[in-house]
């Protein structure tokens, strides 16, 4: 009995000679082009105004956890740095999500947007209504930033390379089709379509300058595929609970009877 | 703008005040009964004889990652265990799974049932072809044990109370209903009819003796939730890529064609 495991073309043969700095980017940028999570059917559903109410609540307090989880993995990649410049660099991310003085912080623009959908604040927090895969796959995130090399938890956050478009089409997409979002609950992505491609732009020079021996590249890549797998992962859970088939798992939030499930 | 968040029949409030150890082992048994994952229905397809090989095929590769994270798992609760008594006895279901002297190991039969199914070893035992949601949710219960209170270690394995019925009937099942499936690689589930009964007794009475105040009740029954959620994830991530909507993600294992997704 024999079976034909099927070629994933996604995932190239581990790399012989190491490539050039060029090389390197434009391998990064298939990995994206290929398994960005703006690939991902729920995304089309949920910017192009198919989702009830509710199934865009469900979104919104599951994406939640990923926020609230970002300043946790950037200390982590903090706490492991001996370089002091990076560390300096590194810093606003924390601050860019949690907020300083008088910038609220992208959590708290999150928490913006689930209070105009009508979640309850404690509710949203809490996280007790978050589905089980998307804990696990956040907290695979931040575990994976803690224990891989610098070089690898720096590379894993190159999704943000790819981020500026997703967030421009969610912006347009949600304001125009659903009455329930307005500019106020939005500005969580006005605000990352300035500072994502600082970060991107900073992470990538840094990925291409440090790592050199095909070894090294690999790693990067790899962390890349990763990160863009805790990103899917997490449209998979929301998709199979709430759209289609709609198999929500026990304890997790279930939207208001009516304008629920599809 | 209100919504009402639905009540969650399975979460109960947090106990007030402890119960007696009989009623602890009433409140764990119900957790079960509402969250044990012979309910989902990705098993219902599995031992109906609903499911293509390749679909099995997927199932048993995706399983093996949690399989093979078991004796992890032990290691991690026996690593953090002053009580010497504790440890000797937790130490054999390291060699359940890992084989010991003449005993192959459960990890070795569940190899011989993917070898049954036409995978190729290396193939299954690098775990390429998984879907990273099996991953994630492995890894966060192996990190749970790593993590939290002995006590809570110990009552995540308490899911083995409910294994034998969903193995007699997977047993059953699978030989009636699959030409593909004989004796020989239902072995693992035919050892596990014995194992899981001691091991489940043993942890139910530590349970019971150990766990006297309301916080460490409370603490207790939510940790063998989370275990219920970590195998919950792995039926749900496998009914959305193979079964329906059949979205498998980039890069996991693909049927061969002809014989895949319904």
């Amino acid at each position: 009995m024999t079976v034909q495991i099927v070629p994933q073309p996604a995932l190239a043969p581990p790399l012989a000679e190491p490539l050039s700095p060029d090389a390197l980017e434009a391998a990064l940028r298939a990995i994206g082009a290929a398994r960005y999570h703006d690939l991902h059917p729920f995304h089309d559903l949920l910017h192009g105004g198919r989702l009830s109410k509710g199934q865009v609540q469900a979104w919104a307090l599951n994406r939640y956890c990923y926020q609230a989880a970002i300043p946790r993995k950037d200390a982590a990649l903090i706490a492991r740095c001996t370089d002091r410049d990076l560390r300096r660099e590194w810093l606003h991310r924390i601050t860019d999500h949690d907020g300083s003085g008088g910038d609220p912080g992208g959590i708290e623009r999150w928490l913006v947007l689930t209070d105009g959908l009508g979640l309850p604040r404690d509710y949203v927090v809490s996280t007790k209504g978050a589905l089980p895969a998307t804990r696990f796959a956040v907290e695979a995130y931040v575990r994976f930033v803690q224990e891989k090399s610098l070089l690898e938890a720096v590379a894993s956050s190159l999704t943000e390379l790819f981020a500026p478009s997703i967030h421009r089409r969610r912006i347009a997409g949600m304001l125009e089709n659903y009455d329930f979002i307005d500019e106020t609950v939005v500005a969580y992505f006005r605000r990352r379509l300035d500072q994502a491609p600082r970060d991107a732009d900073f992470a990538l020079d840094y990925v291409k300058r440090h790592a050199v021996t095909a070894a090294q590249q690999q790693a990067v890549l790899d962390a890349l595929t990763f990160k863009t797998e805790v990103l899917w992962a997490q449209l998979d859970a929301l998709h199979h609970a709430y759209w289609s088939p709609g198999l929500i798992p026990p304890g997790a939030f279930r939207p208001e009877s009516g304008e629920g499930v599809s």
